[in-house]
């Protein structure tokens, strides 16, 4: 049966609040195709829903490979388990890459809430050399500063994923449900799931 | 420099040995590339390197979509984030797909070896439905048993995978190696490490 809620969020919501006390609760794995063809795979942080919605925000540097690799394939799949409650959630969607040059106001918008809503010391590493290049070992100690109230800087960028497929697995219950989406007829998303065998 | 023992090996197992104590330290993320072209990314338990190696085994069921996915293409990505001592190792490769029809009577000795290594609890979830299939909901309660000394079940897998390029970054320290490998003219594995930017 269809629903247009998303009926996985709930179960997401609820494992959240379980694992709260854990730092590494809202670190989860992302997946991505590179242009060699490779799958690639890193632990990001989860930066919270799109207003009203089952998009999944991350900040990451517009200089990091996971950039280009969704430049050349848009598709990612998350795997967030949670320690505590032996429960996982894979997340398959399609990933908006929104960087200071996006002509969509409300996209620039949404980017300059996610730069803000980040600690300043977070804000920080944006400023930092080349991620992934040849660290140069004479380095000088980092003394940048960044004034508080300004917006976001050339190298922030925000990741926001919208799924159409979760596969849901509780490894304490050994219950396992597929939620699928497709969109009606308006474009809206509507929700189905399933049990399957773990 | 190139070396002929893989240098990450010894970082992973300072992190094996420092974050023994918590179960899912020996949990890790395996990403790969579906046949319809998706990264897919799940949970997966590392079951120790192969004898005197840096091949990373792995157990899974062969009717699991993973395995449909490594048949379409064999690369890999491994993510293994370390909770306790902020470790993460990227380790990308290539994956051999070991099940019983295998021709090889080296790796099919592997995979009877694995079978045994692996506890007669999870032994037996081999002889359970059909991963990822709708699961029935008035199933008998699974009343299967399995002799302790027999050999492994056709539904058991043993996948390998075979590193050629360790991301390892360590998020107290704030430091970031990339081992990198090339074959030499015996066709040898040799591994190079570089000091990059996190």
């Amino acid at each position: 049966m269809g629903t247009a809620t998303a009926p996985w969020k709930q179960l997401l919501h609820n494992a959240l609040q379980f694992n709260s006390n854990i730092k590494h609760s809202t670190y989860f794995q992302l997946a991505t195709i590179g242009s060699n063809g490779r799958p690639a795979n890193r632990t990001v942080v989860f930066r919270g829903f799109q207003e009203n919605g089952d998009k999944i925000q991350i900040n990451t540097d517009c200089r990091s490979r996971k950039i280009e690799d969704l430049m050349h394939c848009p598709f990612a799949e998350i795997c967030w388990y949670f320690t505590e409650s032996w429960e996982q959630f894979r997340i398959n969607g399609t990933v908006d890459v929104i960087d200071g040059s996006n002509p969509d106001p409300m996209k620039l918008q949404q980017r300059e809430k996610a730069w803000f809503a980040s600690s300043p010391k977070s804000r920080l590493q944006y400023l930092g050399p080349n991620p992934g290049l040849p660290s140069i070992s004479e380095q000088p100690s980092q003394e940048s500063s960044l004034n508080p109230s300004s917006g976001p800087v050339g190298a922030f960028c925000l990741l926001v994923v919208d799924p159409d497929q979760v596969d849901y697995l509780n490894l304490k219950s050994n219950e396992r449900i597929a939620f699928t989406s497709r969109q009606d007829t308006n474009g809206e998303k509507l929700w189905n799931s399933e049990g399957v065998n773990p």
